[in-house]
């Protein structure tokens, strides 16, 4: 090389380190530090079993000992310049509060994210579930391999095949951590209890936002029908529990996943529901017509009562939006949108509601 | 009033106001924002059950499936500014990542005292506990009420009276945040699963140093053997699991609540628990001479088991520091220095051994 090549070389490389640089600095820009005002955990609501006798130190048994459980535990972290209003984020069945923290596939999830926008976040785990596992009741819990089945019922696609446009990465690190974001219940799913459990930390943290999913879609229901510190409700693909007034629910819808009925409640409680602004969205890969794969199927008619909810709602006065993301034109969601590859755009869709709506003050 | 009263009135009102908004200004002061440059969550380790058969999505029966378990979960926050080795927490028996959160009383723990300090923090549940719930055995749960125990296990007294100045809040909805820190095992304490859990979790994350509580502290020493990444240990009151090396462990050591045995392991594995700076810490009310109270006379025999251990890797060219805190004078502490009363001060000692070994860099 003569000098000027030479020289031309060494612009060139100085161009390329300085624009490699600016990229690090850029990504840096983007993911600008989360400043947390306050962070930590506790426990709130549960029960207290007392043992009869009198508890002996030096010879212990369980004679006049206590055992403390069912209460759920709560991570929270309040950002800098928050809201007023916190995000309640409750997971679905199987599922415990990582949910809501870092995707399967290593991205950011809905803790981060709204934290990023000033709000409060609690991210719970309901009684008998991850770190709040000290259950009341006895239980047996067995190792059984079901993981191709909630593959399907997770919509991701039928196994082994991923939906065409699946919101989901393909990678075999990302269904590794997918699968390793369950954990048991210990013991019985009890709807009251734990909506009684987030009720009481209603009432430990004042006014908020519930937003709930899958299988806390009807036990979020249930905690704005006990507690009127629930101010709104953002629910991903409620799945079951919807509460209709007594002597007014629809006659159970059925689906090759089996049959979906309602619950009732009486007209007062029921009416609470009315009072509040509740916003419910379902992902994409639910068919319009009955299928004989059971995994999308029961989708369908959790989707179809969702809608009747809706409508015996609001024709008493109530204002809630059922939004099926693929008719806004959103495609490939599973049944988590909010870990989905495309949880950003998810997540603005629900900003964009908080904002209508005057909760995110 | 006069005028001359108004205004020594309105004088002595503005002066009201300065003092409230200096002393409101002074607590912010005292907690600045945590700024976190990342965190998010993720499992690590584990194994993978594959069950015989070709799993049919449209009548799926636990035929073909799989069972992803036995992994650890991890929570980890980094800092801005954050020194180059990680602390990495593991709690004890019966306990899960909680430990290292708010305290009972509800005052900032390890987690957040460390972050202040500039450690990278990662918080473990380990496999079969917490949120790493989903393990590969069964596992009957009974709710059997155990708290008095514990209560004096873990050395907050002798049920129900507290030991005189106790590091421990003395109220209720302390004690009732306290018992609920717990969280049962599904299915057997395997302490070679777990140690490969987090020498996983070390692969992953690169040099760090362990941070152990109790019964993760034998753990501990075998998750050394296994990964040099581990570059250091604080243990707080390690319970069981002393590693000797083969032909040289010492006679079981007897107290009212049993036999304390040791453990073996070949000499090379032994030798590697030489290359580390190792500090270990106990607490107070640790009884010097046998006592019937088996509650706090396990821990004189533990405490005896770790001062054989210092000496055994020591000798053979070893960093092992053993503390009893009363010794240095300070007083009061129960099993879980770290969340007691007075845990800015036990951070503090640790500080100090972080800094003396080089690792706050």
């Amino acid at each position: 090389m003569n000098n000027k090549i030479i020289s031309y070389w060494s612009v060139y490389c100085l161009l390329l380190v300085m624009a490699s640089s600016s990229l690090i600095a850029q990504k840096k820009i983007k993911q600008k530090p989360l400043l947390i005002e306050e962070q930590g955990s506790f426990a709130v609501g549960g029960k207290v079993l007392t043992n009869p006798g009198i508890f002996d130190p030096y010879k212990p048994t369980p004679e006049g000992q206590t055992f403390h459980g069912d209460h759920a535990y709560v991570f929270y972290q309040i950002p800098t310049n928050a809201h007023k209003l916190p995000l309640v984020m409750w997971h679905g069945i199987g599922q415990f509060s990582k949910t809501w923290e870092t995707t399967p596939d290593g991205r950011e999830g809905y803790q981060n994210i709204f934290l990023r926008r000033n709000f409060p976040v609690y991210v719970i785990d309901q009684p008998r579930r991850g770190n709040a596992g000290r259950s009341t009741v006895a239980a047996t819990i067995n190792p059984t391999p079901d993981e191709q089945q909630w593959f399907d019922v997770f919509r991701i696609g039928i196994w082994p095949n991923y939906f065409e446009g699946v919101q989901f990465a393909k990678d075999s690190i990302t269904l590794n951590q997918y699968f390793r974001s369950m954990t048991p219940s210990i013991g019985a799913i009890d709807s009251n209890l734990n909506s009684d459990a987030v009720s009481a930390l209603f009432n430990k943290i004042g006014p908020g936002i519930l937003v709930t999913h899958s299988h806390s879609g009807g036990m979020g229901w249930l905690t704005a029908v006990k507690n009127k510190n629930v101010k709104a409700i953002v629910a991903y693909e409620p799945g079951s529990g919807f509460l209709f007034p007594e002597g007014q629910i629809p006659s159970p819808l059925t689906s090759s996943a089996g049959s979906l009925e309602a619950s009732s409640v009486p007209m007062k409680d029921f009416m609470q529901l009315t009072k509040i602004p509740i916003v419910i969205y379902y992902g994409d890969n639910i068919p319009e017509s009955p299928s004989n794969n059971p995994g999308a199927d029961g989708w369908r008619v959790r989707l179809q009562m969702a809608r009747l909810w809706r409508d015996a709602v609001n024709k008493n006065g109530g204002d809630v939006t059922v939004i099926h993301l693929p008719e806004i034109g959103i495609k490939g969601n599973t049944h988590f949108p909010f870990s989905d590859l495309n949880n950003i755009e998810i997540a603005d869709i629900m900003s964009k509601w908080l904002k209508e709506k005057g909760l995110d003050k």
